[in-house]
């Protein structure tokens, strides 16, 4: 078997503040073992892909040349960041494709010509390596465009319902409500008869999941915002929040909101409600500090939360529960929606990066190399 | 029986936010079952009972009259307090003193006479009653004084190191860490061999805990002290942080300096480390927001620390153990010491409100009715 030769996108931050995004060609070793060699030919631009491609860096005031995006690193994050200087780190989280390329192993073998979906890293590339076992065979008549975002949001999704499982409570808070995620969780919730209140920041996001059936949705761009939550956290009793924002005081808020109903006809406690109430923070849509006013008791917690850590807690059954209904609705529950789908040259042009750097709600890119 | 008189500190908040802190007589009913009235000898004025107290009312500018105090408390206040508008609430957690008189209960009646300490609420009072269960009987030779203490502090800091057990970690942090309980915590790890890190505000409060054989005392108000802080924590690799200042960018540091431990030699990952980082927030000696910049991956968690619903936690055996180890260790491990001794009346002039309120660590009052 000859080399294959590729392109894919990297992301290089030097010590001295240099982000350098760009086009490289590079050449795969034949693929051993369980190994497999994917054709690329869709991969989604999640906010998770961005934090590595460019993270807080200024993409306003970089320079864009063919193939290449140059751009300044704040010093804090140059700091932070300091185990990844110089080292030119491939990009793409998850994606679909063609299997080109196998190594010895039946599992891998018997991948080779079929279309998959798989999760490996370095998708922003004509060709990527995955692990055969880790790949999932797209059913007959799916597109790779369907099953490009089969494993981020469709499992972050339902890992939001099996956390709260996991942990006791019954009903939920969701913000960003109207992403793509966000609409699976509707659907999820639906389904399983799971009470979920979303956030959203304007009239077009409460349409969208007002369409798609969603019972209860508030805007916090609202001057009732603070009341029209209170109504919904009072009529579905959530205790606890996924929060795809971060940065600010909407985290707050929501626990403000879950203690006044735990406390509403309660007799005065100077420590707050016994009622757990907890926020899991798993994005950071504005990268500013939470800020918690901590008026509202002391029986809560606010948490980091990352997919692949959380599956780990969840446990193999249930990760393997979560695929196979992932796999049964790709097209239904778990279809996602693209604003745009451009080439890898395209991904790099200022015009397509400002757009999906923004990370508005409902303008994801699709990259088809 | 007779009926007891006596006299009590009461807090009452009505709508219009004017807060009145007074003196008043009361009656107490003939004690039943294993009810015990109580003489009160010495009651602490610890933080927690400073929220019902006074709680965010402006104490500067209250009028002081003999046996009152009135206050304006601010409208969020006013309104997140509604359910204890217009009840004159008594106030005062724990304390000791002489039994006067029980109810029918052997339980009850074997306590007559007897020297006890006890966490009923009501203890800024001349009688206060409490469940014969929930009192413990001076040891012989230990002072109203002495056992005054016997049940915030030395619980909370027994409960911090069985929360550290219980949630799988295996070092401490601490701020304001040169507080009553603080030293108490400082002789528990000495004894456990629990790795501490103890944050302080001032050189005075360093001495404190230096005199006392800490280990790892770090002063927030140097200009090294993030550095000192990170030195502190790599020596000790603790992964669990008990704050009670609540406010600011505390927290958020000490998260922070954790995750970059975590990740000294480690590779890059966009998502931080997988080291769990867990912060409790017990006390709120600065009222502020609390501000988390959240440049520490995603496995952390923020949390509110609250005692009894972690004495539920941690369950009815380790609780009786703690409680015999405070009997014990009362005038060793658990002595607390007081900057003042008021009566009830001198507790409500504006010399002796001021300064306890200030809750500047080292100077806490002792009520002795």
């Amino acid at each position: 078997m000859t080399d294959l030769q590729g392109q894919r996108i990297v992301s290089q931050l030097d010590p001295d503040g240099t982000l350098t995004v760009s086009l490289e060609d590079f050449t795969l070793p034949a693929p051993e073992g369980r190994q497999v060699v994917i054709r690329v030919e869709a991969t989604p631009i999640n906010p998770s892909d961005l934090g590595l491609l460019f993270g807080p860096a200024d993409i306003e005031k970089a320079e864009f040349s063919p193939g290449r995006i140059v751009a300044k690193m704040p010093d804090p994050a140059v700091r932070a960041m300091a185990a990844r200087h110089g080292a030119a780190m491939p990009v793409g989280n998850e994606g679909a494709g063609t299997v080109v390329a196998a190594g010895d192993a039946p599992e891998a073998q018997a991948l080779l010509g079929k279309r998959v979906t798989c999760f490996p890293g370095g998708m922003y590339a004509t060709l990527a390596v995955a692990d055969a076992a880790m790949c999932l065979e797209l059913p007959e008549g799916v597109t790779a465009e369907q099953g490009a975002s089969a494993f981020v949001n469709p499992l972050t999704a339902l890992s939001f319902t099996e956390t709260m499982r996991h942990l006791g409570h019954n009903a939920l808070v969701h913000t960003a409500a109207a992403s793509n995620l966000g609409q699976m969780l509707v659907k999820i919730c639906q389904a399983d008869g799971i009470p979920l209140v979303n956030i959203v920041r304007n009239d077009a996001q409460v349409a969208i999941l007002k369409g798609i059936g969603a019972e209860h949705v508030v805007d916090s761009s609202k001057a009732t915002f603070l009341d029209d939550l209170a109504a919904a956290i009072g009529a579905t009793k959530a205790t606890m929040a996924f929060d795809a924002i971060g940065g600010g005081k909407l985290v707050s808020q929501i626990l403000t909101v879950m203690e006044q109903v735990a406390n509403s006809g309660a007799a005065y406690s100077r420590y707050g409600s016994n009622s757990p109430k907890h926020a899991f923070i798993y994005g950071a849509l504005d990268l500013s500090p939470t800020v918690l006013t901590r008026n509202f008791g002391f029986s809560w917690d606010v948490s980091g939360w990352l997919l692949t850590p959380w599956m780990g807690k969840l446990g193999a059954e249930v990760v393997e529960k979560m695929r196979s209904r992932v796999m049964a609705e790709l097209t239904t529950t778990f279809a996602s929606s693209y604003k745009a789908r451009v080439t890898l040259d395209q991904a790099l042009t200022k015009e397509a990066a400002l757009e999906y750097n923004a990370r508005r709600t409902g303008e994801k890119y699709l990259i088809t190399p």
